[in-house]
């Protein structure tokens, strides 16, 4: 079903890498909820990945940039203006990455040259994309910015290390910039704090599987797919969310407020029978 | 603008008194979504106001139904049912009244009979509807169920008294009831929680006035009106945002996550100038 | 180890029945730290419980009475007052209980009569103390008053039921009325919110053998017990605190925190592997 | 009045400067409480302040290092560990700065060598105190390391600028390393936020003295000072809160849980008539 929600919108869509990728899903919905955007990626994911497929079916284009140079924004930024005839109306980030988890550094081990390069790539990228959108005016009033965050900001998770971290920064950058931007030019800014997602980014983390299975029968809606949170990104791109502010918006079928489920315990009470019979 | 967002749902709205109330809103716009419902309140607010003229508008049943007696409920949600010809999608809770306030009783000086009227009329109805609505097995799968909040579940503001208790009880039961509602029947349970709003009920709460124009300073986007929160409902009614449940949302325009604005501390230092000069 | 932290301090300690109670040990350890106390609970626990055991040891009168009573509460006030020969210094509650619990009737079948009791006995008990000390001016400045909670107040434990609600309530009466007796008479109310502990009245709670493992594992510390309950009491109660109020304090290892731990990611896993194996 | 609390416990307390800082405080408290501790700052601080004052009031040596450097906190640690002839059991991280905030500029034209600067002081140092210490297998089991943070780490201010992302992900790592030096070590990591205090770098902070008088009027006990949060910091540090871990624990007065004091509004409504007089 298509509602016509993003009717003349205008956005820049951050991290679309396959068809796996949540802004993926993203740029399809809001292609058929009527909005034009721009893709963007770095050049080596534009390489490795399927962006063009995504374009080319939404008449979309194309442009590279590091969201880590200010330089590579501004240029991005620039020229989204240009193909849109002016300022544009939404951002979506959904860039993440850790080379301490890619390096199997533990959080005890942190490589701090791989941190700074983790909070860089996950959470100052937010402020960058921001700072240069604002410094070029490119958003119109009442626009709307999201990126994608995950429940480690605020719990530890086993194996997730420096990411989380960065999703605190993330999350706070949202508040800080939410504040500034709300105040001057009426925009909102929000993260969205979804479940775990088999994305390709998604599949590097370690024991994601059986934490899926863990999170999906402790969530009474079952973990939120990438389909789903496109459809969320939606209603808050859309003009019917225009007061939602400074939020981090679980998006999550439930998880964020279970501390036991009957399935999941069910699950954990298999595991102590096993442990009881053969320990 | 409309995008038929609730084209073929139906569903219940409590708490319409007037053009002012939330509930009012929501249903005009649930109307223009596409929505069908039945509009219900107590008899007493049904003939003090003027939700008739609404009923019309909407071209909705108006059911009375005291929100705290199981059984007009399960008169209401059978002859729902019968009106709908089968099972609805979804349900907004606004009601809140608290004797305590009316009667000028401080919290330090509760009527506890009071209070427990307090607590059934504005948290406990809430779960006699959900109670009631799961026994009659009354709401589709992927339904969606929503009560109105207020930040004073999680802070306290002078003058607003025994009904902080019963908001945060609210949020509570919506957390408790969406695990089962949504284990059960995928059906999704929230809470907004809205900015101070001038509606009959808002306005009996001291001091309103100057709050408002605290939180609006405080606020990056300025309180959030209760048109713009009839919008925020509606997707949440939507099919746009199945994952979402247990969750207080709030719609506010920033204010939850603020510490302190420039605006709002402007405001509080030429009080303070003043009363450093006459003091 | 003691450290006379209580010297000289006076208090009234509600719910110790025997010496699995929180506030058995919390008086015990009172007692070590130099606190003189009253010790109270209904009529019935006093009968089936071992209060007076605990009364002799610690040399502290028992006076009954109902804490859903203000008639009771008074009396037990004036008494202690009358006993301690002016004002106290602080106050523990720990009551709580659930008919529906009791009697098996699930959340989504609550008797809304049991829930009423649940509410009173759990919740507005705490307010009944607060609201009668202070128009009693029973409290000296600076004094501490400290309930126990439990994270099911945030997070939905699976057969907690209405429980949930009530210790939100709780938790939110101590901010409300620690509003009112900081500003009023610089005393400070707390909650504790602890692990899940074998009481009596813990033993009621559907499965919580197998809670307790899982929140042990998923806490870095461990599961907190009664005992280190009872010396966090202590830090509360004592004058090295007085700036802390309004608070919900987790006391729980690390738990509220935990997304998933190492260890129950591995029990979960042996039931995965277990049901893989069988399914 | 003091008690042993720290009878026999070791330490190292970062961030003295002079006697104004919570850091010298916390010395001056934990020496009363028969702690033996290592004081250290940077070099520039060392020259600058007054640590050799209070280091010959404690007997405590005083090790310089940077703790934006993994090779002196390596220095350091040992040494403190040669002092001690072996393992200490609490570690004080009192230690922000923003380059941005210095320089004047705001967060909406943040430099971002400046931002890095400023997390690598006021966040990441944290880690690499931790990490150091837990490589070097430097604290007893049962050890707390407690690091100062800022309400800003959940709320904005204006003015707080980069500094509250660096709280965030100060908090964020208290909870990430919280699991780890717990799980292996039973060591526990906690982070208090403390009212706004006028020590040398809080003078820095824009309008921080309207700032604090609105604080102080919002909280029902009146802002925290940093006498009372050494005393606060000696329970962390003592044997009675040996479960509390991962948590940020607001010492505040009560300020993080309200939403409006009687006394704040008056003021606030002085700055209302003052505005609506002249205006």
């Amino acid at each position: 079903m298509t509602y016509n929600l993003l009717k003349g919108k205008k956005g820049i869509i951050f991290g679309a890498l396959n068809d796996m990728s949540i802004a993926w899903k993203v740029a399809e919905r809001a292609h058929e909820e009527g909005a034009s955007f721009v893709l963007t990626n770095t050049p080596v994911s534009i390489r490795m990945g399927e962006i063009h497929k995504l374009a080319e079916a939404c008449n979309a284009p194309v442009i590279p940039a590091d969201a880590t140079s200010t330089e590579d924004l501004e240029n991005l930024i620039r020229q989204a203006m240009e193909h849109f005839g002016g300022k544009f109306d939404f951002i979506l980030h959904s860039i993440g990455m850790s080379l301490n988890v890619r390096k199997g550094r533990t959080y005890d081990d942190l490589d701090y040259a791989y941190l700074m390069k983790t909070l860089d790539i996950s959470a100052i990228s937010f402020h960058k994309v921001l700072q240069t959108a604002r410094k070029l005016d490119a958003i119109n009033d009442w626009g709307s910015v999201v990126a994608l965050s995950y429940v480690a900001a605020q719990r530890t998770l086993y194996g997730y290390n420096d990411m989380a971290d960065a999703k605190s920064m993330l999350e706070s950058i949202a508040r800080s910039f939410g504040y500034i931007y709300g105040r001057d030019k009426k925009i909102r800014v929000n993260t969205i704090s979804q479940s775990p997602t088999l994305t390709t980014a998604g599949s590097g983390v370690k024991g994601i599987d059986a934490l899926m299975d863990f999170t999906d029968r402790m969530s009474p809606l079952g973990n939120a797919s990438a389909d789903e949170c496109a459809d969320y990104c939606i209603t808050l791109f859309s003009d019917l969310t225009k007061k939602v502010t400074m939020q981090n918006l679980f998006h999550d079928g439930g998880f964020s407020n279970m501390g036991m489920s009957y399935k999941a315990m069910n699950m954990y009470n298999k595991g102590l029978d096993n442990f009881q019979l053969t320990d």
